[in-house]
């Protein structure tokens, strides 16, 4: 095991009708003018932006508010919050959605503290400073980005998608009520699952050796998740099933499982090309990009692999034949994602051949990637190869 | 699933040397003048207390000491703490040791802002308010009291052994550095073990439904802390073997694995009784109480005990024979702790019967305790005429 640092200081409210206590929180917290940031029509639709703007403002709290924040956030919505938070003197934010909403809410944050362009931190031209206190309420369990410093954003010139991180954007708290999952469409609980899981599966693919707690914290996130989204496929409103879910997205990203070992992130670095090149959802690309680079990796530490394949996908284990379990694993994990209507090849999402080299490119902007096995650009175009 | 809180803001500093840290520590944390509180001669003797003293001193910080915390840890020495932080002025507490050190150090903390007696907390006559900041170095892993809100005391006046719980209470870091365990006796490292399961076990047996996550992740916990104990034993200076152990220790009582579930503590309260009564290490006695326990509550929820059998303690599953099953992994939990060296009698610990109803009319002081099932004193005399 690694020495490590863990720190995670978001207060919880996890629970049926907890939205309504908003107001309260904001106020505990020290808010007084805020900002209600939120996503498109479905928040309004479900009827959770009209309760949490009359508890915003039941407290007293003057509120102000920037919808239309897009799968895939935009930097050019960010640049506008910050004017927004400049401009009106606002001393908290309030994310109302999922990843996307709250990465949102980040970049302005952050943004709101600096005097060059938000941007600037994505590229790494400037670290994450001090930042606007942020509470959240989740809508879709995916990102994790409700626990986590980090903060991943679209810049539209130019396809790139970036990341930056920083404790400061640490969210104080969380609301997490799974009811206000039950009108989620098929198509985007699937991909949240499949984010949740890729989450963990960075971790979890590790050289670091001596990792058994963590290893085995892993392997209950993921089978609870696994078990779960079937449930929730079958019935909508099953709550217990999406409060598992739910309360899992969470800790599958807090970096509880991530500590003392190594942890990957390879394949969330090209799913991000994919994603900022195709506009397809984060999860879907990484339903598609793992068991490629499963496939392209795994001899690297095959007993790892075994592991993976005999504790979260039941294959009977078995001394002489690694390699047949690995694969018969990587074989489940695909079936399983099928099975909840997401794609696993680029040719199932739509996707041709001609930008490997060019997405290749993008994602060693800055070196090589990953921690398991240092990706360079040839790796990663036969990792999209394999994913055709 | 039940509606939750949950909030845990200890910032954990995990690895090797990582003791030699603790001087900036306590000044990031605002600390000027601290309070070294610890137990006795082993800190002395493995070194680590002169290597905090200098620590400290080198930092610049005015540093006022007070050792002989022992096991089981007194309210009198507490109430010694509180006269010596009112009188110097202390503004920051760093406990050196374990759960006894610990929890000493929250009731000295608590009590340094409080006009009346420290017991106050204890027998609920006042609610823990602020209290002076606590940062940790860990020694021994078992109590969990290093993210914990409560502190567990005796008053040697009439044998009471009670607890208090409060947000301020919880320490502002913990400082986890496996080695500092390698010189910890056999039958510690066996009564932590012991502990550290119990505080898993007491979240684990509940009649919550729907809490998927949770048993897996407490099923991990445990099965983890079994494997490695055996490690350590054979080579106390096996670093990753005690690495898995600590964290475990940790998560096992940082409330993670209890969210969104009714939790029991029957056995611990039970047991607060019998080590306040005869003295005994609360490991051991929880070795005693716990499968006592079990026996004499299974049939309230025999399939919880099933999947505790078959998930934890490798039982072969057989559908129709439930109740073997639930026996079959008792057995193998007594024979785990057996293997340890922990008694799993009262009389391997040589208690006899006589204090049966005057222990179990001391449990019951506030009402009837546990969860899981509600115990009165006559069940109470029953599980320790089982745990004979």
């Amino acid at each position: 095991m690694l020495n490590f640092e863990y720190y995670n200081p978001t207060k919880i409210i996890f629970g049926k009708e907890t939205q309504n206590q908003i107001g309260d929180l904001v106020k505990a917290y020290g808010g007084n003018r805020v900002l209600l940031h939120y996503g498109g029509s479905s928040a309004k639709k479900s009827g959770v932006y009209d309760q949490v703007m009359r508890a915003l403002k039941e407290s007293g709290l003057t509120v102000f508010e920037l919808g239309g924040v897009k799968p895939n956030p935009r930097v050019s919505l960010i640049r506008e919050g910050v004017t927004l938070c400049k401009q009106e003197g606002i001393d908290f934010i309030v994310a109302l959605g999922g990843g996307s909403v709250i990465d949102s809410a980040k970049g302005i944050a952050a943004g709101s503290y600096y005097d060059g362009d938000v941007w600037d931190f994505y590229m790494k031209k400037a670290p994450v400073g001090q930042a606007l206190p942020i509470g959240v309420i989740l809508t879709i369990p995916a990102a994790g980005s409700e626990t986590s410093a980090g903060s991943v954003v679209t810049n539209e010139e130019g396809h790139y998608k970036r990341d930056c991180q920083g404790e400061t954007l640490i969210p104080k708290f969380a609301v997490l009520n799974p009811q206000l999952c039950f009108t989620l469409p098929d198509y985007q609980v699937s991909a949240g699952v499949s984010d949740i899981l890729a989450h963990v599966m960075e971790r979890y693919f590790t050289n670091t050796e001596h990792v058994d707690l963590t290893d085995r914290l892993c392997e209950a996130t993921m089978r609870t998740v696994i078990q779960n989204v079937r449930l929730v496929r079958e019935n909508k409103e099953n709550y217990d099933a999406w409060a598992e879910i739910m309360w899992a997205g969470t800790i599958a990203h807090n970096n509880l499982l991530g500590t003392g070992r190594e942890q990957d992130w390879g394949s969330h670095n090209i799913e991000h090309e994919l994603s900022a090149e195709y506009d397809i959802a984060h999860g879907a690309g990484l339903a598609i990009i793992f068991p490629a680079w499963m496939k392209y990796v795994y001899r690297e530490n095959i007993h790892r692999f075994v592991q993976f394949a005999v504790r979260v996908w039941d294959v009977d284990f078995a001394c002489e034949r690694p390699e047949e379990i690995v694969l018969e694993g990587i074989r489940r994990m695909e079936g399983f994602f099928r099975s909840i209507g997401m794609p696993v090849r680029l040719s199932e999402a739509g996707i041709g051949e001609d930008r490997f080299e060019q997405m290749a490119e993008k994602a060693c902007m800055f070196g090589s990637i990953g921690g398991f096995k240092k990706l360079s650009e040839q790796d990663i175009v036969e990792i999209f190869r394999i994913a055709r």
